[in-house]
């Protein structure tokens, strides 16, 4: 296994130009190489030029990168999955998906799985449990690294009703649950756009669910009394 | 389980407006509510207008949509992953990945891997494999639908060492291999940035990989022969 945390060499950022502002910002980035030779390479940004740059000095020095969202898997007491729907406006579509939504400014990552499942459905981490309701992934996970610096983080989640959502203005979700055993056919035969986390994690799921079931009959197995 | 496949009611799009260009094209769009009032929304995509329009035509219409690029999680003649380290310009560090790119005009997603495989890699998909060396998950995963529309089709694939890695100008690339029971204490030490398709299919094996030793424990469990 190669593990390193060392910062390898490579091309010199010497000059960030932002070339687009709004919601989303687009930057231009120089590099120069080690002949001297520059190139530019564009990027996107939720960040201003300020807090982009300073990003991006953070990352050079191999600082590990403070999630910009959290993405909840959210299991029922019933065990389901609770997933929802959403219309994406830059995809004029809707699209299977995750609660998950930006982390606010001085907010905790608990905070933010409450406030989204709240907001997007109703829901909250269960409160009858010893220990924590959430198991964070080790680390945020960059979600386009060929054009921005979003990093989101994965957070398993036991929740629980607690109310009715509350969506903002222009903001269309609504709400499904998938039995584990219901995963495996959803995927084989879901036609909506669906988000890679969401994708990737239901994958997981019905892969385990199988091994699942056949390490419950591996510990159970068949004895001549049962035909008897 | 909630599974449809008609199209839901939703704002309508009435404009598309292109506001920078470039590899990244950046766009805002009006949608128009039932009570007549419009909003906008920004959006980016490596797709020019007329192709990001078309695009955005079939997306409401439910037709399934074409992956930009393909992903591929490769696993070598000795069951270890290989993995890549990228310089990402638009993050200005080195992140672990999975091999990747986007998809050729014309190109099937067979030559996607091999090509992406060959170029990053200096690996192919196996040839001594009776059937296909690689499973594509049912359908392309969006990486993040709140800003664009790239949407990335996950392969499985068996790989073979074939040459050396031919990367592009510009293109840093180091590959490396983790091991099956090397995976849990990758994820939980690493403090590169990691791509998110990289992080979830890496966590999904670790929890994989925990369940088959246990399946393995349980179907050859020991007797008192063992300790005779």
């Amino acid at each position: 296994m190669t593990q390193e945390n060392e910062t390898r060499k490579h091309p010199k950022l010497v000059a960030i130009q932002q070339v687009s502002e709004g919601w989303i910002n687009k930057y231009v980035l120089t590099y120069e190489k080690d002949n001297g030779e520059t190139f530019t390479y564009e990027s996107v940004s939720r960040k201003n030029l300020e807090d982009y740059t300073e990003q991006l000095e953070r990352n050079a020095a191999g600082l590990p990168p403070k999630p910009d969202a959290v993405c909840i898997y959210p299991i029922l007491p019933n065990d389901s999955i609770l997933l929802i729907r959403e219309f994406r406006y830059p995809l004029n579509a809707w699209c299977v998906a995750l609660p998950a939504g930006l982390i606010d400014e001085g907010e905790s990552l608990e905070e933010t799985i409450n406030r989204e499942l709240m907001e997007e459905t109703g829901c909250r981490l269960r409160t009858d449990l010893e220990g924590p309701a959430y198991q964070l992934l080790p680390q945020s996970g960059f979600s386009s690294t060929g054009m921005g610096e979003e990093n989101v983080q994965v957070a398993i989640a036991y929740v629980e009703k607690a109310g009715e959502p509350q969506l903002g203005e222009n903001e269309l979700i609504e709400t499904f649950e998938l039995s584990r055993d219901e995963i495996g056919r959803f995927l084989d035969t879901n036609t909506s756009p669906i988000g890679t986390r969401c994708q990737l994690l239901l994958e997981a799921s019905r892969r385990l669910q199988v091994l699942r079931k056949r390490l419950a009959l591996a510990q159970n197995p068949l004895t001549k009394n049962d035909f008897a």
